[in-house]
């Protein structure tokens, strides 16, 4: 029984007649070349061939212009169990033949068992944080280039204060000398114990992960060592089989944020790259995430709101049989977005802020609670501004920021 | 005394102030804010700050568009000295951030002290084979995906025999158990001796490394042990980090060719992504690759010519530090093409063709022999037309493919 794994593309021509392009594709990206075959050499060949599985032709709203969704089914026969393999196969000489994007890979069952998925996932990040009935909230560290260990054990101590579930490392900030992983992993998760005598509440501190890429499980075990609970992780400018080699190692006993640094040079061109869906959701997933970040509908970092509750669908989905990654839309997040956030992506979801948090004008520690204070008024269906009377954080950060409708 | 590595972007926007923008990309990227910074502070974190060196607000050709060239300097205080920090710390955040594509990145020495480069470069690649006065020639595999042994060692010696110089693995050949990669060497390098008893010419043989990244140097050490005499690497499915700790590892003793495989989901679009020069040439070559292919200007790949020649100065310009990495532009070439070839790359380049030498009428052998015999017409200024009045292959060559002018 042969087995494949289907690629979806979006391909765009003035003229071409798609169904030949289709089957060019097919034969080109396997067995190279068909109907000159012998037809002894056919039987023996076949099951190395693409499929056509659909396509549909669609004239664009953009006058003039043609596309085609084509789906394609590729042998597994034909690679290896490892990212690379499947996307030089799917995407590697097709991706410079003219205007076409990959929409969307499924992954065949036989291909999806060399994959064991988030260690953690959804419910496991849950399990750790003991917080199963809200949306996570999640802080980012501010300007922390240059800064020592007193600046960023003070920041991490008001982060922790003001009720987060996640404080994240920001995704610039490398192995230097002022603040080395262990260091830094020592005075913050020092912070994080004091801070939570007096909330009562857990905290994972996501550590940025950085060096070369032959050292990174040795950086991870020192973190880890240190009292690191999560790491943080520049996907895509390692490649996905990192990810997945980290994920998958017994070693790295704590939960993986990817970040999503490098993903707007792939996925918002309508004719060329990686849609957001697959580059941010399934293969973050797939590979072993188990929180992916990827920016907000409601930031000034543009993806139409389609393409956010797509990615949101691709790390929840039930129908991928390894455990749901959180998902946590960022950028441009402040109170008066929660009851949004709520209504767009639900109970399982981080919400996550910077400035949203540090620009409170009370302080940082303000910021959380203003925060926390919008997540309980949107599950309890109360405006914000009814919860804001009870609550002076709640009612500065509206102030500020206002509400978006 | 501070030491910047400097990123070059193209900004589209219909109305920014692109001098406003340009600052905030160059204090959002590294200090994080400046303004509000406390003046004992501004001493302190000065060393951290970007710099704008250059905004040129150009008028586009598109009416309404409006786009600025921007040149950021960062200080290389901030990151770590590999790719996947530098990437990230000039284009992981602002990739996402609108219209805005990177155009190019000039290393500071101090970064480029990390970075050995090719091993072998043009001029090893050129000793290796005892060819220094003409460009080169290399074929590629056609049809592998499915194929045993003999079948691989057949066409690899009828290459052999066609006078090339280079042979490359199809990139989607992968470990399989009908040609693993010791045994795919094993016949390869013995068909290239039997052929090289008969041309007299040396061959360089470049396998395909696959599998899980932290098996690759295994995988390299194994073929190389069995005779490989140099690699194939699908450089962007991994990451660039990759190449580089593969092509400064000692026991990496042979070149190594970069395959541009999925550069098409980053470097097209005029608005996004990570432009060609940059991403299949420098970022290549300071990564280690002794070769680079990219898409040629004269097949259905498309990529403006002037695009082409960029990378071409890209891998070869004298003032980056480490050695010359050769051009491989590919995809649709024939012996019609070599003159012009010849005139927009000169003598340091290779001449790769794949249909070009398997489609010829006469078949493989006589397809090398074409393209020898092309070459040598082109350096010599004789027409091919001329040329072929005492070569049948070359004539049939064109007869078939006509000559491109």
């Amino acid at each position: 029984m042969s087995s494949y794994c289907v690629a979806t593309y979006r391909s765009f021509d003035d003229k071409a007649d798609f169904h030949k392009k289709a089957q060019s594709i097919a034969v080109g990206l396997t067995v190279g070349s068909w109907t000159e075959l012998p037809e002894a050499q056919k039987a023996e060949m076949e099951k190395h061939l693409g499929i056509v599985r659909e396509v549909a032709v669609h004239e664009s709203d953009v006058p003039g212009e043609r596309y085609a969704d084509i789906r394609i089914a590729y042998p597994d026969l034909n690679f290896s169990r490892d990212i690379p393999a499947l996307l030089v196969t799917v995407f590697g000489k097709l991706s410079m033949d003219g205007k076409i994007k990959l929409l969307d890979i499924d992954f065949s069952e036989e291909f999806l068992s060399a994959f064991p998925g988030p260690k953690f996932g959804l419910q496991g990040i849950r399990d750790l944080l003991s917080v199963h009935d809200r949306p996570l909230l999640m802080s980012i560290f501010k300007s922390v280039v240059g800064h020592d260990l007193d600046n960023l054990r003070e920041q991490f101590y008001k982060q922790a204060l003001g009720g987060v579930d996640l404080i994240k490392d920001d995704e610039i900030l490398f192995e230097n000398p002022l603040t080395p992983i262990e260091k830094r992993v020592e005075v913050c998760m020092d912070a994080a114990r004091r801070a939570s005598e007096q909330t009562g509440q857990k905290l994972l501190y996501a550590v940025n992960l950085t060096g070369p890429t032959s050292q990174l499980i040795s950086q991870a075990r020192k973190a880890i060592n240190a009292g690191a609970n999560a790491l943080l992780f520049n996907v895509l400018s390692y490649g996905y089989d990192v990810l997945h080699e980290l994920s998958r190692n017994p070693d790295i006993t704590v939960p993986i944020a990817a970040h999503p640094a490098l993903a707007g040079a792939l996925y918002p061109s309508r004719h060329y790259g990686i849609a957001a869906p697959l580059l941010l959701g399934k293969l973050m997933r797939v590979a072993g995430a188990d929180l992916s970040l990827f920016p907000s509908p409601y930031g000034s970092v543009v993806m139409p709101k389609e393409e956010n509750l797509a990615v949101k669908e691709a790390l929840l989905d039930a129908a991928l049989p390894v455990k749901p990654t959180l998902p946590v839309p960022s950028a441009g997040i402040h109170p008066g977005i929660v009851p949004l956030i709520w209504q767009d992506f639900g109970l399982d979801v981080v919400v996550n802020a910077g400035g949203g948090i540090h620009g409170h004008p009370m302080g940082t520690v303000a910021g959380g609670h203003a925060f926390r204070q919008a997540i309980e008024a949107a599950m309890n269906h109360v405006p914000l501004e009814e919860k804001a009377k009870q609550h002076p954080e709640l009612e500065q950060a509206i102030a500020l920021w206002g509400i978006r409708k």
